[in-house]
């Protein structure tokens, strides 16, 4: 099959919002009034960020979830992508697993496929994604760019910090797959899952638009992500101990619950895979005190879970607190530490 | 070095035009009054699109300008782009020359990086590019849709069909540097400089918008990228035998000019070069007769040259003819068969 049959019978859908879709040299799009354009790029790389033999409808799933994350972040809603492909070899239920994992999501999300690029090579999958967002900027983030987008820079001292449904659950399915640590069977499916098939959470993205003053995607753990926000704003926070842990869907649903998980792996392992753990695909963000019933309005909305866990101060770097206030010691997150793709190993 | 200290010391540049730029989870564009946003996207992969061994300088260069040959295709005004690289190790003094080529180029053309994504992996740069075309259709594209871009659909009946600057002398030196033919080594010099450092024709391309009918840029051979045209528009082709030999610079410009070249490859082989060939990233294009001095004025203008090849014709297929006018037997370009990513080899 050459390339043109290729794209012809597994990539072309209909483009109704684009001005052109797939078959010129360049696509085009007509960004709505009162819009910016808000783009994002990540790539998957085989080896490196799933395991060849994954399996393919899942791996389109997560190709376009992992770009859409990025747009949740900001507060973008989802318009259209291009993608582009390198196969070593051309199999039909492979392309055909693929692309429905693909499409099922982008037609979810209203995100036209309008370009790309096939071509042979070790298998990689590289989506840049496009949304939309207003240009006038809200009340609740107040940072120095004329955009209504949620930015990782707005976060201001007392807010608080939010993380919407769980995390951790993925980097420990990561190393139940590597063989490091044994899970039981139901516990491994549902930490698998979400690995393998992460939510975007555009849809509470968008509600937290003139909510949240600051906002990322939880990609590469949760205390990397979070430390760019605190970065971004010139900010830390204080981290409530027992809020992280709740995080960790795999801890409450482990047979015996959150006890028999701590007996088999320690609390401490549990705190490591929320701060250090990656795959998440979630959000961090910050609001005001004063919004608080407002971000529990957008988590109804968003029908997604949200957990306050702890405030922005001024002081840099993030603390962690027990219940009554008391500050524990850091935590070395080891094994967890936050993904860095140029770091050894 | 980390994935964001390699960010910040190889691929941070000043990104004036957008509204934001690398570091947050999006880059913000807003696009100009009256214009749609053009977007294309093509990956260069070692092994396949290029020598491992290659220049970092020429290849940062190629990077960019194969996706800037698509602007240029479209009659579109280059913005920003984003880079997705995957490499198999971090050294400095190959990134700093990639970064060079890249940024070098970039700038001739006011096209800013605006995001990214590194990550370690098999030598693959993905390059997402935006630019601007008018929304409104002009006079020359008749096109059904609302656009000002040049578009691969617009040719008709009787139009002229011309070629910028010289095609076939890439995928000739990709031959020499395979070691299938031998070329003097000046003239290997020159062919080279085509292979590695394609000049996109952004220039012409914005130039045209107004006077072509129809533009694609010639990546994947002449007879291909000419076929593109011809498909969309529904029209065949009749090319001047003599004015597609004139093509190939490596020809003219061989010891002893063309008649040397002939000499030692033959002209059938030429041909075969300027059908065949890839890697080019000049723009073929149809206009009126009536317009036969504006395309001398574009070319003029923007400092290209320009060649008549042939006409537009109803029958589809492309005929080739000699200079009286007679139909000659259709050219089997063999080894220099149209480049497509999933053919065998």
């Amino acid at each position: 099959m050459g390339e043109f049959d290729l794209i012809q019978r597994f990539f072309t859908w209909p483009t109704p919002r684009a001005v052109m879709g797939v078959g010129d040299d360049c696509a085009l799009l007509a960004p709505s009034a009162g819009m910016h354009m808000a783009i994002s790029t990540d790539a998957l790389i085989s080896g490196r960020h799933f395991f060849a033999n994954v399996d393919p409808q899942a791996l389109g799933h997560k190709a376009l979830a992992v770009n859409l994350s990025d747009l949740a972040a900001c507060g973008a809603r989802p318009v259209a992508f291009v993608l582009a492909l390198a196969l070593p070899e051309v199999k039909n239920a492979w392309l055909e697993a693929f692309s429905k994992g693909l499409f099922d999501l982008a037609q979810t999300h209203g995100c036209e496929l309008i370009g790309g690029d096939t071509t042979r090579g070790p298998l990689t999958i590289t989506i840049t994604v496009f949304g939309e967002v207003p240009n006038t900027p809200t009340e609740a983030a107040s940072h120095g760019v004329a955009t209504g987008a949620l930015l990782r820079s707005g976060a201001q001292v007392g807010d608080d910090i939010y993380v919407s449904g769980s995390v951790g659950d993925a980097a420990l399915a990561l190393r139940a797959l590597q063989g490091k640590i044994a899970l039981p069977e139901s516990v491994m499916a549902a930490a698998k899952a979400r690995l393998e098939w992460p939510k975007p959470r555009v849809t509470l993205g968008l509600a937290l638009r003139g909510v949240a003053t600051a906002c990322a995607d939880v990609s590469d753990g949760l205390r990397g992500d979070l430390g760019h926000i605190l970065e971004r704003s010139q900010r830390g926070a204080e981290l409530q101990w027992d809020a992280l842990l709740s995080l960790l869907a795999t801890r409450k649903n482990y047979p015996g619950a959150a006890p028999a998980f701590d007996a088999v792996f320690g609390s401490d392992f549990a705190a490591q895979c929320v701060l250090g753990g990656g795959d998440d695909y979630e959000l961090v963000f910050t609001a005001s005190e004063t919004k608080r019933l407002a971000v529990t309005q957008a988590a109804e909305q968003s029908a997604t879970r949200v957990t306050r866990i702890g405030k922005v101060v001024s002081a840099h770097g993030i603390t962690l607190m027990d219940a009554s206030g008391k500050v524990l010691p850091s935590l070395a997150v080891g094994d967890f530490a936050s993904f860095d793709h140029f770091s050894p190993g």
